[in-house]
C-alpha cells in the first residue's frame, strides 16, 4: 500500500541522510520526498511517499520516532488529508498544435509560465492522478522536460464542532 | 550564495541517502529538496537548494557527477530558469477576519482548498519570496500549519531562433 508520511525534524546537518538511509536500509524505495522549512526556521518538514507492507511501514515510523532530531512522525494515509503536488512541463508547441495544447491546459487549470518559439512551459497543481493525466495528454505533442515536486500533504480540519 | 541544483538519478535504493550525505559531510545544509519520478519511471529528478561558498558548491557538483546512479547534474543558478514552489497554509479564519483573508488569497492568486468552522486551508504557488510574503501577511491571523514543497526549477527555453 502507498503511504504518505509527514515528519517534523530539526533543521540540522545529516538528518535527511539518516532518514533516507533508514528507508533504503529496509529495501524501501522513496517514490517522492519534499523537505523545506516551516514557519520556525529551526524546524523542517518532510513529506515522504513510499509503497510497501503496512507492518514494515509501521516499524519504520517507530524507528523514525527514535531518531534524534526527529520531532514528530505522522502517517497521513490513515487520516483524512489534502494532497497536492506541483509540476512544470515543457512541451513542444508547433503553431498548428497550440490551440489544442492551450485547451488542455485550460481544462486542468494550468498556466503557461514560459514561452519560446517552439515550446510552452506549463505550471499545474493537483493530486498525483491529475498530474499523471495531463502528462499523458501532452505526451503526443512531445514532452521535453517534466519536473515534479513530489507530494505534500496536510491533515484536514475536523468539520464538526464550533 | 544560494544555489539551485538539479540532479537526474536512477530511481534506486540509497541514491538519495548518498547524495544527502555528500552535502552534510561537507557541512552544507540542504534548505530544501524535492525528488520525484520523471516521465521515465526508471529515472528520478532532484532539485536541491543550498547556500554556500561557490567553489565548494562546484566541488560538490563534481563529486555528484562521479557518483554511480547520477545521470546529470546542473547548477541552474548560472542560467536563466523558472522557479516555483507550492505551499499549503492552514490559518485561523474567525468570521470577522474571513473577508480580509480572502482578499489576501485573491491578491496572491491562491485557492482555498479546505474549510472548517474555524480555519481555511490555502494552496498557493510562486517563487520563494511570494510564499514568504503570503505567510507573513497571514501570520497575524494565527497560522496553524505550513507545508512547503521546496523549490523546483527548470531552465528557460532560448527565446531567439526558430
Amino acid at each position: 500500500m502507498r503511504h504518505t508520511i509527514s515528519i517534523l525534524v530539526d533543521n540540522e546537518f545529516g538528518v535527511l541522510s539518516r532518514i533516507a538511509g533508514l528507508f533504503s536500509g529496509r529495501g524501501f524505495n522513496i517514490e517522492s520526498l519534499c523537505v523545506a522549512e516551516t514557519i520556525d526556521p529551526k524546524v523542517s518538514q518532510m513529506t515522504i511517499v513510499t509503497t510497501g507492507d503496512d507492518q514494515v511501514v509501521e516499524q519504520i515510523t517507530k524507528q523514525l520516532n527514535k531518531l534524534i532530531n526527529v520531532i514528530k512522525v505522522s502517517d497521513l494515509t490513515v487520516e483524512e488529508h489534502i494532497e497536492r503536488e506541483l509540476v512544470l512541463i515543457k512541451v513542444n508547441a508547433d503553431a498548428k498544435d497550440r490551440a489544442e495544447i492551450l485547451s488542455i491546459i485550460d481544462i486542468f487549470r494550468g498556466k503557461v509560465v514560459d514561452v519560446s518559439p517552439k515550446t510552452y512551459t506549463i505550471e499545474m497543481t493537483g493530486d498525483s492522478e491529475k498530474v499523471n493525466a495531463i502528462v499523458e495528454l501532452l505526451r503526443p505533442f512531445g514532452i521535453k522536460e517534466v519536473v515534479r515536486t513530489g507530494k505534500i500533504a496536510m491533515a484536514r480540519s475536523p468539520k464538526g464542532g464550533k
